[in-house]
């Protein structure tokens, strides 16, 4: 496997220990960036926070991953990409979203999630490259669950009118496949309709279709690429 | 203006005070989030952190804004949007960019900046995503520093190769230009060159024309659009 793939052969309780661990502690540190943006408080509050936060972050380097999280694996199962800056639990980052799919429907996926003033780009809008973002994934793992993995090769994102920041919802399929390539679909959408539409073609590098065959000859369930 | 466009019309004075205080608390934000994810001390100090982070963030929260930050403009020059997650300075998920652009030429604009760990997408790489993200502010900004401000309408990436997480240069310029419709095109290298091309078509909406004519009426610089 190329860097950043890590076998680490976890056990199911050690995974739920991790996830009670640090899903918590993630989400408050994602509090923290939107207080970090929206605060008023006064000068010495903020330059207390400042030195506070830099003692607990010294604290927390103390002992670190030399590089970034990458996807580690456990014996069976779907990799953790805790770091991903859309899905990852370690990431604060990410909102995160929680991408739910339909094992019969071929690659159908959907996920609703809440984007705050972390996600602004036009005042009170999502970003429109963080729709792309957020459907470069959705896409992605459209994909995969059809059990088609692939890197993006191009993707074009068309914005019908501006997202607000809030609950919203985004969906992804499969639209064709042909060899070694699959054309995904998806948008996102509010209470009043679709936003942004995308359509992308994801193709799969060669080290990852030989080891994909390998997951397949051994009949583990289709695990998707990041 | 619509709403989150706020005239506080603070003093180039009060703007520097401002900038001197929230740039490094936001900074000490973003390490934050960095440690976060790449974090192995025990539990018992992972907890410690939350609790003290919980702490933080609910004496910065005694006093907020209600909403995102939006854009704030002073008496004079271009809006802050602080908490844009691409360029916002008081924005912990954002590197945060900062982009030149050179007056004479017509709309060029580049930017070098760093992606660390919170930018991961396949192991070891940035997002494909995130690239999307940042060439959508850099051709939003090739327009706007153009004269040509737009919100996107549509845009296409092509990924010439995976992009390393590390030291980065995006560009940006305008195509080509026809009445309020403007096609701009930009790409993101590492040391080795090209990694992701865009091109983008952005369109500025009828109430934003308004305004900007009424600038350019009052001979004031142009101010893009965020």
């Amino acid at each position: 496997m190329p860097h950043g793939y890590v076998q680490d052969d976890i056990s199911p309780e050690e995974l739920e220990r991790q996830r009670a661990l640090y899903g918590p502690f993630t989400q408050a540190v994602r509090e923290l960036v939107d207080a970090t943006i929206r605060t008023t408080v006064d000068d010495d509050e903020v330059r207390r926070a400042q030195a506070e936060i830099e003692a607990i972050t010294a604290r927390l380097r103390s002992s670190q991953l030399e590089g970034s999280y990458g996807v580690r694996f456990g014996p069976t199962g779907r990799g953790r990409p805790w770091g991903n800056t859309v899905v990852g639990l370690r990431n604060a980052c990410a909102p995160p979203l929680v991408i739910d799919h339909d094992p019969s429907a071929n690659g159908d996926v959907w996920s609703e999630f809440h984007l705050g003033a972390a996600y602004e780009g036009p005042p009170t809008f999502v970003h429109g490259g963080v729709s792309a973002l957020i459907l470069d994934q959705m896409l992605g793992e459209a994909a995969g669950a059809g059990g088609r993995p692939g890197m993006t090769a191009t993707i074009t994102m068309t914005y019908r009118r501006p997202t607000p920041l809030g609950d919203l919802r985004a969906k992804a399929w499969i639209d064709r496949v042909e060899d070694h390539k699959t054309w995904a679909r998806g948008h996102i959408e509010d209470a009043e309709g679709v936003t942004v539409e995308a359509e992308g073609l994801f193709v799969l590098p060669r080290w990852a279709r030989e080891l994909k065959a390998k997951q397949d000859a051994a009949d583990e369930p289709p695990s998707y690429f990041e």
